[in-house]
């Protein structure tokens, strides 16, 4: 199944657009995985386990991974989360941005050896450095577009010659060129709700992945305000730390679970209003 | 030393300009290490051995690693590089670019897990996405600007309303702002020999890594002559492909040692016209 049709029907399923970041910093862990030679990845498949009743997709960063010599336990992980939860899209954070054969492996390392369903990539080396994953097809490619940081400005938003900020020209190229296919979503921050709405008129139904409540601040009504669809779906409400770090004591995976299950309601009171 | 002291040396001990790429393509291994366990390493080292002498460095490209499952032989890799010739600089050829505390675990993994002396990022998330590798000071930061790819030119040659193209807006930021501690340099393709001149016009005698020559075309005198500083040197030419896999048969290593010394020759040719 595709990711876009996935994702259509998670949101359905689970009638969620919270999608759980999965960003694990040994740091934060619970007391009873200091020292565990598999902490990473248990940590996670506990998160997963916890919260997946209530979101429309895991999107693992593989930076966390990296830096800690673990990609053993990120193959570990998407495995697991293909193979218990078939039905959630798996989204690698891996923001990727290069050319032909080099873009090639990236797309590799995402979809095959990771088996994403979807994975985000970086826009600045234009059309070709994107191809080689929208060349698989029924996966998923979602594209930086305004970022949630507050140099998110340096570039995106610059003005061109036409008046338009960088971000929207892109949402446009994505919209009426790369996603010739109808595979593509972007990246847009949660941060900036007039940007999200922008977006949304330039890219109709595309679905928006957006980073920003939670830890980074963002306000869900305004949000889900400005980024729905006509049927009330179309984004990928991304939180992290909020949910992975909810519990510092014993009840670490209850109170994943709870914050997870709030944050849908939240979402969802916003979507009824 | 810091990564911009290493290269000023290494241009003037070994004379050359030229930076090697190592992108290891397992399908075009010599048929000696077709099989081998540690073929990627095995392939690569003996590249780092016959090339050294012409080179003012190395640049792996960790997706040729990532795609094959093969960190711990980019690990070995660079301990290599750096264990027995700690006089050349090492890049992390990786075009990272993440915020916060993800950029962070980027950084560890390029400068603390992988040893590079330098990295390349991507500027599009902004100044406070690059900042994580600025803080380790004595590194080298290589930021892309003018990609030598076709689609290079949908974001980063559009028009802002200043009239400049996006890329030279970004190369002045570079080098008022980011690049507070000396130590940024730029990545532009070789081939757009007068964009090269208006950066070099731009950013002073800041450091540029410059693809394209070889296997994408671009032109080596017009590179030169676009992009040298007044003691005429200033660039990290890089050529991949056209050295890695310049001998098909047993005399691989001997070829990839002359692809190089002519690689260098001529450069050193122009930067004498």
């Amino acid at each position: 199944m595709s990711f876009i049709k996935k994702l259509h029907n998670a949101w359905q399923t689970t009638d969620s657009l919270l999608m759980v970041g999965l960003d694990p910093d040994p740091a934060r862990f619970p007391r009873e995985l200091q020292g565990h030679p598999q902490a990473i990845f248990e940590f996670c498949r506990a998160i997963v386990d916890a919260t997946a009743p209530y979101v429309c997709g895991f999107k693992p960063q593989i930076a966390y991974f990296s830096a800690e010599r673990a990609e053993d336990q990120l193959e570990a992980l998407c495995a697991y989360i293909r193979g218990h939860y078939p039905e959630l899209p798996l989204v690698l954070d891996a923001k990727r941005g290069d050319i032909g054969s080099t873009a090639q492996r990236y797309a590799r390392e995402a979809f095959e050896r990771y088996q994403a369903d979807a994975v985000t990539v970086n826009p600045y080396m234009g059309h070709d450095s994107v191809q080689p994953y929208l060349d698989y097809g029924d996966r998923g490619v979602i594209i930086l577009c305004r970022t949630s940081n507050p140099g998110g400005s340096d570039l995106q938003f610059a003005t061109l010659a036409d008046g338009r900020p960088l971000y929207l020209h892109l949402a446009e190229r994505v919209a009426s060129q790369w996603n010739s296919q109808g595979q593509c979503a972007l990246v847009v921050g949660a941060t900036f709700p007039d940007e999200i709405a922008l977006v949304r008129q330039v890219v109709g139904d595309m679905p928006l992945l957006i980073p920003g409540i939670g830890a980074q601040g963002g306000d869900i009504d305004a949000t889900v305000r400005a980024g729905r669809t006509a049927d009330g779906t179309g984004m990928m409400i991304n939180s992290s730390r909020a949910i992975l770090y909810a519990g510092q004591s014993d009840d670490w995976r209850e109170a994943a679970s709870a914050a997870a299950m709030r944050t849908r309601e939240a979402i969802n009171r916003a979507r009824s209003l």
